[in-house]
Parts: structure tokens; sequence; C-alpha cells
């Protein structure tokens, strides 16, 4: 696959054509891989007519959630490498520094683009370099409030950087987004309409005032029009242009050229059909946001999804729950279908609460939802729970409010990569006062922590569990914080999650040696129910666990902690884990495989314990 | 003191006279305890008005950062208990639901008041009851994100709700807060200076469109002033009321009576004026912001800072560097003179930066100024800096970026309490790959980590340093990154920063008794160094950690996990540390002595940890 030359000097025609490539070359990779199709169809002129008027290799190209970033790829040297994507050591899904000097920077989580871009050209000005930056967000990202601080202070500071807004109407729900409403529709005051209505009077008094009306009215409505949109933007010192109608490629090209040109903040407006050009994603944008493989021809899923998965189970879980119980409620942020709750959306449209990409909000919200006697659920993936941790601490933990928080995509995801995987919660909720994290290895035990969480426990109460339906284990344990599910002598095997199933297969492994393994699981793992474990760990003197997540702050850590305290000596130890640092994109098995945390590498790994202080 | 009773039937002169009552109690009070005065002197009048409206005792009013919570406080049962306030024991600073029915949640930090006050109004609908909700925010919040996300969402529920805005003018600078701006000004788009100029053609093109233009044109000026600045607000869904004036109870109450009645969310503006009534701080109402101690007649405080804080030493160190290195930046989220970089602000224009309140942002734009060749510093209190989690993770942590992080305020604050106290860093810096947290315990270590930060190390880098001045340890160790202060072959003491004086102090203490304490102090406490740790913990086979943190993922932990995983067996461990729970306020002596972190405690303790084991 050839790989294309610098676009600087096309013509329009020309770059009509070259969309028309990409769009096929697109749909044909992510047929084959999967992937983000509809956002990248709607991001192909916008993307051509950036590569137009930019040079990426100098000048600063931010995106924001980089999901729409495949056009950019292709268009600068990976085309031959895009059968890769989110493959194991192939091209990633997101922007990637690492992996070519044209991406600005890396980009999985919303609403962070203008505040880098502005750095950006800050950096630039001090230091007296001449590049340009622009920034490329998506009308979503403008539901995070971070969104808001960025270009506050973007369009205040006088830098010369390009704000894009693709948009592309689909991210922002009816129910939420305040810029959203303020693009679309204006109200009006008392004193606007009273003053409305004398003018009214005073003009209707004589006949020319009455022809004046006529036309004036005409003229006004234009002038609100075109006032409305942009007022916000123009006040915080943007200058603002569009909407431009963003699958013109020439049209586009000559405005972003316009824009990057003006030594001043400019806001460029651009309207785009998500999954432009292929009929199944116009058709159903959202199946296609992120798909597996498709026929092509069809639209239809390759290898459709069979099988329940932990969402599932949680979302119908929690409507069992909302069906029994009316102070039940559930809060995503902007994540209904990948948290497992659109039918409780849909049945109980009252106590369904999407608050957009704002988990700081939404923390804060559920608090005083929360004190005022209802019972909040709000499920949320790890890696965006992160932007929670202040509200944590301070709007929930202070008060000691009982809440509970279903932390979806805990562990590896898989496909998205570093800036998705699930790793960080068990370090940083363990540091939360009062909060309790529990941990099923199955659905079944999904289903009983939750109710659980619920009904008998106090204070903020998270229950994480990962992406899909893999690796379950049926045993429900849930009942007590922590259980020996095999009883041994010579070495403690602690763990937690879905690595349970392959913990047993070590276990046995290390059987067939002679080797006597005790397996402890975790169903609490914050805080740490020591007990068990420390019974065990009198008895064997050694130790491995396995755990889905860094190593900082972990369960596994608190084990050795605790064993250190009680003069408990380990005669050997390691822990199983995803290591110090982030974890590439690759299959879930992959991942594992990469971390030591397959069943032969933690095999290995305990042969290795019971060498250790022989 | 007598307390007041219920003001829901007194007149507009009484409210008048309470005003003058309440304004003179509060000085009287503050001269003598210190606290925050200005804002509380703005609010009298606002908080009558809200007493006179609201049954605070079943409605809820939702502070936003609620020092202005005083008035409040002495409206509802605390005025005898007035000065007690802030001391150990007494009356805290702000708003807290353990002290009072009337305190509706807790808040000390900003821009989360909209958010849990429409989580309260959707629980009161959804329950079917029939209290009030009105949320009290200053315009400083509105440069948060998270007002603009709870706004947002606010303004289109529909729920009933009051959010009152109180705008002092103070808290924004001129250099921030797009709201501000799109408040206090507009700017005009070209079509609608089109549109204006067709329009006057036309209008002045008869004798009666000339006198009408004339008169349209007056209009037109009352309904642009109208509309404009509450256009935002408007278009996110509230009935926008206002400016009123702050001042004036009488008029207040009738419109906030009005709002409350209404069925609807609605924005109230209020103008009040920081310090009103009181000629030092109505002129000076930023050093009347948070005050000691003061003159009543002169406004002069009775104890005038002496000696210099961490945060002196900060700014100067930066302020050096800044002199000798053009690519060193300086950031603040609207902490410039807490922070100590007011100079630097003043020599540097360029090169300081004040974000508002937008711990989030500053985070992601500094990733984009270091990405791009400046060394950005940004100088933050500990317990607001839990707000970037996520964006050290995402936006500095994946891409391996060099940025220095000023850490101040990190441990006991005092007399600001739990809200304020900067104990969680360690256990949430921790969690953050790649990065390094150094710990001074004295102002020449201090000087030397800056340093050390922006030139020797690599990745994110954090220096941690408390408030204040007091306890430091005048030799500067910082070139190593643990040291040991005092051999000795019984007991590994084991401590960072400021404790350091005291823990010498055990030692010596110990010693008189026969027992020999080695005393290793971390310079760096993340990553621990562990090699010096252990070695002295082989010796010893006894540790005591001194450490002013939750002890939640605490460099003690890692002490304790690093000696069993080395299978070091301890005798005796203990953990003195700021606990697992919040800390109330007080002065920090009284604080370090009820967290066991005096002197005596932590001998006491040391002994104990000698007798286990044995």
């Amino acid at each position: 696959m050839k790989e294309f030359p610098s676009l600087h000097q096309i013509s329009d025609r020309e770059a009509e054509e070259l969309c028309q490539t990409l769009r096929e070359r697109v749909i044909d990779v992510v047929s084959r891989t999967g992937g983000h199709l509809a956002s990248n169809l709607g991001a192909v002129e916008l993307t051509v007519a950036l590569h137009r008027v930019y040079d990426t290799a100098r000048d600063r190209l931010v995106f924001d959630v980089g999901h729409q970033c495949y056009i950019h790829k292709m268009l600068t040297g990976r085309n031959g490498r895009m059968e890769t994507l989110r493959t194991f050591g192939g091209i990633a899904g997101f922007p990637k520094p690492s992996e070519s000097v044209h991406d600005a920077c890396i980009a999985g989580h919303a609403s962070t683009a203008v505040s880098t871009a502005l750095g950006m050209a800050v950096a630039r000005t001090r230091l007296g370099e001449d590049y340009k930056v622009v920034a490329l967000l998506g009308d979503g990202s403008l539901t995070g409030g971070l969104a808001y601080e960025g270009l506050s202070m973007a369009g205040q500071s006088g830098e010369p950087l390009v704000v894009i807004l693709n948009d592309n109407g689909m991210s922002i729900d009816a129910s939420m987004g305040g810029v959203a409403q303020h693009l679309a529709k204006q109200r009006l005051n008392p004193p606007y309409l009273r003053g409305k209505e004398i003018y009214r009077k005073i003009m209707c008094a004589t006949p020319p005032g009455r022809w004046l009306h006529g036309v004036i009215h005409g003229l006004k409505e234009a002038v609100k029009a075109s006032i409305l949109p942009c007022s916000m933007f123009e006040n915080m010192g943007f200058h603002y242009m569009g909407p431009v109608d963003g699958h013109d490629v020439g049209a586009l090209t000559r405005q972003l050229a316009y824009a990057a040109a003006l030594k001043e903040p400019v806001l460029l407006h651009v309207k785009t059909v998500k999954g432009k050009g292929y009929g199944p994603a116009e058709k159903n944008p959202d199946a296609f946001h992120g798909t597996g493989p498709f026929d092509k021809k069809t639209g239809r899923l390759l290898h459709p999804k069979s099988g329940e998965s932990f969402s599932d189970r949680f979302g119908q879980t929690l409507c069992d729950l909302a069906r029994e119980d009316k102070r039940i409620c559930a809060m995503t942020a902007a994540m209904t279908s990948g948290t497992g709750l659109a039918s409780l959306a849909n049945e109980f449209p009252d106590r369904f609460f999407d608050v957009g990409i704002a988990e700081e909000h939404a923390v804060s919200m559920v608090a005083g939802m929360a004190k005022q006697g209802l019972v909040p659920v709000f499920a949320v993936y790890s890696t965006f729970f992160q932007r929670s941790y202040d509200m944590l601490v301070h709007d929930i933990a202070i008060d000691g409010i009982h809440a509970v928080f279903g932390v979806d995509r805990a562990g590896l995801v898989g496909d998205d990569g570093e800036t998705h995987h699930g790793l960080f919660d068990p370090g940083f909720l363990k540091t939360v006062p009062g909060m309790t994290v529990l941990c099923p290895a199955g659905l079944e035990e999904l289903s009983s922590m939750i109710r659980k969480a619920v009904y008998d426990l106090t204070g903020p109460v998270a229950v994480r569990y990962p992406r899909g339906g893999e690796n379950g284990y049926s045993q429900d344990n849930s009942q007590k914080p922590a259980c020996v599910l095999r009883e041994g002598s010579d070495i403690t095997l602690v763990t937690f999650g879905t690595l349970t199933g392959s913990v047993l297969q070590v276990a046995e492994r290390l059987a067939r040696d002679g080797i006597s393994a005790e397996v402890v699981k975790l169903n609490q793992i914050i805080p740490l129910p020591a007990e068990a474990v420390l019974a065990s760990l009198e008895k064997t003197g050694r130790l491995l666990v396995a755990q889905e997540c860094v190593s900082m702050g972990s369960p596994g850590e608190d084990v050795l902690s605790a064993a250190a305290a009680h003069g408990i000596t380990l005669r050997g130890a390691a822990l199983c884990s995803c290591g110090e640092d982030f974890v590439p994109h690759g299959t879930v098995s992959q991942l594992r495989a990469l971390c030591g945390l397959d069943v032969g590498s933690m095999y290995q790994k305990a042969r290795e314990v019971m060498n250790d202080g022989k």
C-alpha cells in the first residue's frame, strides 16, 4: 500500500479524489480490523484540508479524544501499516507521539485538547518560534468542564491558535450540554420581551412604521441567527468563523488557511456528518462509532457479540433493583450503552441521568442525591473515574456518604490501549477514607456484590469489573470479604477478579510438581481483608499475588505491608501485576502474557518463589 | 451571647438593624480569632435575606467554598460559640453537617455547589418531598469547569432550584474567566455588523424612518444591555434574575422570595462589595480575605507574619531560576500570593500564568508547554492538586513529560481543617507512572530540590512542602534520595519533611533509655529509596515511620511492603501518621498531637515497638 505525498500543492479536484480514496480505504481497513469508523468517515475532508494547510511534522495538530485520527495516520506515512490497526505491536487507535512525529500528543480522554494546544502556543510564542497550533475537538468534548476552562483561557490569551469544533451533532444528547443548547436555541428574558412589546407598539402606530416593522423583523431574525450561535465564543475572546460545511474540502481548506493566518485565537465551527459516505454508518452512526470487523456490503458484524458481559449483567441487576426500590438511580457520563444502562434508561427515564463527559460533576451530584435519600449508582469506566478523584475525597468521603460506583472496564481493556486500561483504580480508591472496593470474578458475584454494595455496606462503595464477559468464574463467594478456594501449605496465591480461573490453573500445575498451593481469593480488595491472607501466609511463608492493575498502591502491596506489620517472614514473595508503567494495546490475552499474567508466566514465577530463601 | 430567633417575620427595618448587628459581631469575632472576613462582610445582607425566605433546617442551602458561612452560622444557633471559630474543638470555618442540621454539606473546594444542589433537588422531586434547594456561589467559582458542568445540567434539568451568583467582581482577574468576560462585554461578528448597516440604510431613507431610527436605537441599546449579560445562563435553561444590589436587604428578600417560588431553575445575580461596611477591608479586600487577629480600629494585624515560609522560599527560588533560564514558567490556580508567586508574576508577567480555579486545565496546559520546550512549574495546594489526578496520569505520565509541581500546603494546614489538609498527595502521586516526589525538611532543601527537580530529574516531579515555615530542619541533604541522620542499632525511625526535627528528638529520648535509634530521612519519598531503609532494617529489625499524611498509600506502607518483599522480619513495626480518616481543624501542633505525631506520642510508640516480639 503506497504512502501519500505532501498535500500542500494539490488542487481542490485532486483533494476531492483523495478524499474518495481515503474514505474507501478507511472503510476497507476498519471492516477488517474493527475500530472507530463513523467519526473517521465524518472527518475525511476536514483531515485532508488540515494537511493541505498545515505541516504536521512541525505544526502541532492536537486531537481531543483522538479516535478520529485514522485519516491523519494514513496521510502521515502509516497507510501501509493500517492493517495492523489496534493489534498488538501495530498502529494505535489513538494519536501516539512514539509512533510518529506527526502525532503531537496522546489523546484518549476528552476535553483536554484546547488546554494542551494553548500550552503549546504559549511555548511557541515565548520561545520565539513560528509554527502553528491547531486543536480539533468534537462537540461531545464540549460537555466537559475542562474544555470550558481551556477555551476560556485560550480565548483571552490572545495567542494565535485555531480551535476546530467538529460539530456532528451526535455526541450531545438532548438532555445535556449547555453549549449545545447555547448553539441551538435562545430564550429571552422578561426585560427583553417588554422592550420588544414597546418597540412593536411604536412601530405599528404609523403606516411607514408598519412597513418598516415588516422589513426589520426579517432583518432582525437574520441578525439573531448570526449573532447568537457565536456569542459565547466571541465573548470568550475568539474570532469565530463558521459554521462551514465539513464535507466541502475546497471551502474548508480556504477557511482553514484564513484561520491559520490570523494572529489571534480562532474558533472554526465545522458541521460534519458522522459516518459520511458509508450508508450503514450514516444510518446508524452509534453502531459504527466503535465496531468490530464487518461485512462491507451489508455493514453487518462478522462476529456478532455473543454471551453476557459484565456491563450487561450490571445493567440488568440495576434494573431489577430499580423495580424493587424507587430510591435507586443510575448515572452515566456519556456511556449509556457502554455501561449496560440502555434498558434502565428506557424503563426508568426519571431515575436515569446522563451527565455528558463530566465525571467530576457526576460525583458531586451523586453526593447531593445520596445526602437527600436516593441511592445513586454511578457507572463509570475505571480510566475516566480518575477524573472524579477529588470529588470522591471531598464531596463523598468527608461526609461518609453512601453512594455506589460501578467501575466498568477495570483491568486491561484490550485494543484501546494505554489511555483506556483501567489499572489505576485500586491505587487511587484505596486512599479515599471509608471507601470499600469489591471485585467480582464472575457474573453471579457481580449481581450479589451490587446488592451488597447498595444494601449491606455503608459509605462509598465501588464494585470493579472488567470489559466483556470472558474469563468469568462461576462460583459466588461474595458473602465474605475473602475466601480460600483451595487449601495448601507451601505457597499462598492471592488473587481477585477474572484472574481467579488462571490462578487456580497455576495451583493445579504446581500440584503436579508436588507443590501445595493455597489459593486465597479477595472478594473485597479495599480495605484488604488481611486476616484471611495473613492466616495463610503464616502457614506457607511464601506469597504470589496476581492482580490486573499497576503495582503502585495495589492490593498486592497491601498484602506485603500487612505481612511486615504483623512480623510475618516471607521466604519468597512476588507480585504479578501490570507493572509500574502503561500497557500498550492488543488483545487482553496478549497483554496478560506481556505483563506476565498468563498461566505459564505465573506458574514460572511461583516456582521461582518456591526456590527463594531455600 | 444570645442566639437569633427565626427571621421569617421581621420587617425590612428590623432586617437592616440585624445586618448592622451581625456586621459588627463578625468584625469583632474575626478580629480576635482570625478567619475569612471580607467575603463574610460582603454576604451579610444576602445571608439575612436567605434566612428570611428559607428555613435552612429543612430547605437545603449549599455553599460553594463555604468560607462565607459565618453569618449563616451566627443565625443558626452558633452565635454564642463564634469565639471558638477555627480553633481546635470549636466552630469550623466552613459549613459542616456534623455541627448543625443547617449546614447542608461540607464545602471547602470550589465549584461544586450547583452539582450538589442539583442532586438534592432531584432527590427532593423524585421522592415527592417539597423542601427548597438553593446554591450560593461566588464569581470565582465560575472559573472552574465543574461549575459549568453543574450549571449546564441544572439549567436544562427543569428542576426547581435557585442558584445565587454572589458577584463581587473580585475573584476573577482580568486575565481569566470566560463567564466574567461574557458578563462584562460583547463582541459582535461581521454578519451582525453587516446586518446593522443595511438596517440603518433602510431606516434613514425616509423622514419617519429617521425619527423611528432614533427611537429604536435607544430601545435597542436597552434591549442589548438586558439580553447580553444573561444570555449564557438563559440559554442554559435558567430563568435569569438580576443583577440585584446585594446590600439592599429588602429588595434582596423580595427577589429571593420570588425566585424561590418559581418552579424552574433560577439564576439570581447579586452584586456585592467584598469587605462591605468595614473600611480597612473594603479598601484592601485581599488582605482581609483570610486574616489573622487584627486591631479593629486600624485593621492592622496583631501578630504580623514573621519569618520566611516555604511558599516564600519557593517563589524566590523560582524567581532566581527564571532570571537564569528563560524556559522557566510559573503557573497557579488562583493562588498567586498564597503560593509565593507574587514577585515572579510582577517580574515575569509573560511567563506567569494564573488559570483561575482550574487545576485540571493547568496540568493539561503544562503538558503542552513542557512538550514544546518550556519548563513549567505549577504551584498548587496539595488538596486542590487532587483535581489534577487524571491529567497527571493521562496528559503528563503517558508521554513521560518533564514538568515540575510545587505541592504547597502538604501535610496539616491547621485551622482550615479537613477540606484543606494536604494528606492525600503521597498516596495518589505514587500511582502515577514515572512520578518522582521530593520532600524538603527545611528551606535550604526546598531551594535545592526545586533546582534538582528542574535540572537533574526527568519525567514529572513533585516537590511537596508544608504551609508556613515552622519546624524547618536547617541541614541540606537533598543530594541523596535518603540519608541516615543518626546511626543506631535497635530501631529504625524513618521520616521525611518537617517531622524530621521531632523524630531526632524521639531518638534523643530513646538514647536516654539506652535504646539506640537509627534515623533515616527520606528526601525522595516516591519512588521509595528502598536500599537505605532496608539496610537499616536488616540491622535493627524494628521500625517506626513518622509521616504527615494518611496511612493509605503512604511511604510508611511502602517501607513495610519493601521489607516483606525482601524477606526481612520485623520484630516490631508501627506507622505514626494522620490515620485513615480526615483530620479536623486546630493548630498544627494540636493536630499533630491528635494524630500521635508529637514527640511524646512517637516516643511512646517507639517504646511499644521495642517491646514487641521480645
